[in-house]
């Protein structure tokens, strides 16, 4: 691959730096860039600097994109999706409208049991499909790099199959995909009566299969009462640690039950959703380093009003993270930009804040740092051109995409280009 | 130009019929055709029905456009929307975030005072250059007419400009605009301490310049205490219509101030906003049959908890509309299938009646039944194919799109052909 260069972008964002927690109003903040460039060579980032800087460094055969007018972005690193799965969850989506709660839509047998169901029932290329064009989806709206969940099989086989599939999605679309085994989601129909039986079936049969084919590099769970209580996912947890596989974990997403204190225990990496989590469990995840991953789409689509206290667990110096959560039961969105407009308009996050926690931050939460999560020299070329002047307006207008280009790797719009 | 034709839809969306409230769960209320299609002349429906009826009309010239495994919806019709403003809310978004409240943000001198002042220092055609790339954000997410309002420039001379390049707009994009004159939008600064003059110049110099350029069909008002009080509003908007205008109002967004009442009372066409109207103020609207307009975009951007009461006003048999409320303060966002994923997930509107909310109902509210809202024979041939099966996924999906085609009068995609 030859060289590539951006030029003139009226900001390039380069979110230069470690993680971070608070924010000032200085454009040093964002490592931002006026009339900013950068050089691409074999798919990684040579140079970031100021437009007359980069020019120098072209030659005749550099490819120039002109970023005049625009916007540039670190590609989203989005740290908590649930990709692969089959089946529609239509009917959920019309019956809460109609006032039923979740836990309403779980007791009548729809819910998650409906796409374990249909899950189940695809193979390993239906399910490829399907995974195809979403991913597609998150590429379009400038995300390069997502974390994605098993967790709608329930099975020894099912579980393995989502968990290959998300590897293809990896391996056979520019979507960069980060695994995470979660076959501690819900208690599958068959083990309704007979948990303790499921939980070993995890544990004796689920981890050491994953653990020996390397199909995860994290291991999640859903911590709450009446799924995986505190005491359940302490054994589960600890049991996937022994096979290599670092700690994510759903915790206090319908009750305030611990969660976040367990996250803290067992040194897990990051602790997801926190909407019922209060000061002390906010502390808890402080005193540790645990990131919070804040997933304000579920709270907007289950039409719920407690989002997560974002303010005091940025106050408190987390380095926050924003994702999608996507899924067809909860939050069926692939757009980081409008978790952007969500954290901003219902969190009172800065736009500043939102984006370093849908950037750096997220790369950080996935060990990723190294390559990706922001735009410095050595990093992967991964980024989008948005057609706006300031980096605000990407949380700013909603339900609009303000995307021109995407690069993964420098190379543009990628899955057009394959497809 | 020659005919077209569109085959194979999943289902073809016609919204047949009178504008309407309640819905039960059965296909007939959308007037679902599955395996859909309809043929194109000269801009206009000629015939809809299934596709192998359809089939059989298509001549050796027909242009057929497959849209198997696709949805088609008539083009979205807003009917409230303040498209024409020049300058940058970005600060008070971000103040926003930091615990302002909108009338805090006002009265520091932000708000809409900075976007009169930009649009006054803008001339014609700049602010015709920013309209025309947002017609273009409409025209991608499937919307084919919008209601536009005048009421940033607040002097008669600007006043003029913005309703000029509206009806500019409808004349030289895609996009069919219908203008609306909202002079009383707020008092301006220099007459700040004088209220009783802006209205007689609003009443003796603005109403009757625009009836006699025929520049505007409706007239608007900002109806709320410290702004348009009722009085006021009624001494207005009884001028109004002795130039011809039709009514339509905002009533009831802070307080619940009788503005709904009024609305009944002066038989406008609409009344807008209405997320403090109580019970009341819904039968009188009822008893009027004034449509209301629910703007919950602005209800989101500016984080408040407080949605209009859709439910009471859908079961009172009032035939609601849904708008964006596109504007640079409180609503930045062009996008009906935004707004029906608000409709579903935060008033708990079914998606069928968010999608008549959008379409047919909001057609009648414009008073262009005859020509648009729905796909039948003898109206324009304005409609979008959506990438998805069931047309519940157009509000289910939230933050990405799923247009795959826009026809304007039959033209695919109209903007991209002529930009």
């Amino acid at each position: 691959m030859s060289s590539l260069a951006v030029l003139h972008a009226s900001q390039l964002i380069t979110l230069a730096g470690p993680p971070r927690a608070r924010f000032g109003k200085e454009l040093g903040d964002l490592g931002i860039i006026p009339d900013g460039g950068l050089v691409v060579a074999d798919g990684k980032i040579t140079h970031v600097g100021k437009t007359p800087e980069i020019e120098k460094l072209c030659q005749h055969d550099t490819e120039v994109v002109n970023a005049r007018g625009c916007v540039v972005l670190p590609g989203f690193v989005d740290a908590h999706t649930h990709l692969v799965f089959a089946g529609s969850r239509l009917e959920d989506f019309e019956s809460r409208a109609r006032g039923e709660t979740y836990e309403q839509v779980a007791k009548r047998g729809g819910g998650i049991q409906t796409t374990v169901q249909a899950t189940r029932a695809a193979t390993e290329d239906d399910l490829f499909a399907l995974a195809k064009k979403r991913a597609s989806w998150f590429l379009q709206n400038g995300t390069t790099t997502i974390e994605a969940k098993s967790g709608y099989g329930l099975t020894l086989k099912d579980e393995l199959k989502i968990l290959r599939v998300i590897r293809r999605v990896g391996a056979e679309t520019p979507l960069e995909t980060v695994p995470t085994f979660l076959g501690a989601h819900a208690f599958p129909p068959e083990f309704r009566e007979n948990h303790v039986e499921y939980i070993s079936l995890i544990i004796d049969k689920m981890l050491p299969a994953i653990g020996h084919e390397k199909l995860a590099e994290y291991c999640d769970i859903f911590c709450e009462q009446n799924y995986f209580d505190v005491e359940n996912s302490r054994r589960i947890l600890t049991a996937a640690k022994q096979y290599g596989l670092k700690l994510r974990m759903h915790v206090d997403q319908l009750t305030n039950g611990g969660g976040a204190q367990l996250a803290a225990e067992l040194e897990a990496i990051t602790a997801d959703h926190l909407e019922q989590t209060a000061a002390d469990g906010i502390t808890a995840l402080a005193k540790t380093g645990v990131q919070p991953v804040l997933l304000p789409g579920s709270v907007y689509a289950l039409g719920s009003k407690k989002y997560p206290d974002a303010r005091r667990m940025i106050d408190t110096g987390l380095a926050v993270v924003l994702a999608t959560d996507f899924n067809p039961g909860s939050s069926p969105s692939p757009s980081m930009p409008m978790m952007l407009s969500l954290a901003v308009t219902q969190m009172r996050m800065s736009p500043a804040e939102a984006i370093t926690a849908a950037t750096v931050n997220a790369a950080a939460s996935l060990d990723r740092l190294d390559i990706i999560g922001s735009l410095e020299q050595g990093k992967l070329a991964n980024f989008a051109i948005y057609d706006c002047h300031d980096y605000r307006e990407v949380a700013y207008w909603f339900g609009v995409s303000l995307i021109r280009d995407v690069f993964v790797q420098g190379q543009k719009n990628p899955l057009n280009a394959r497809s």
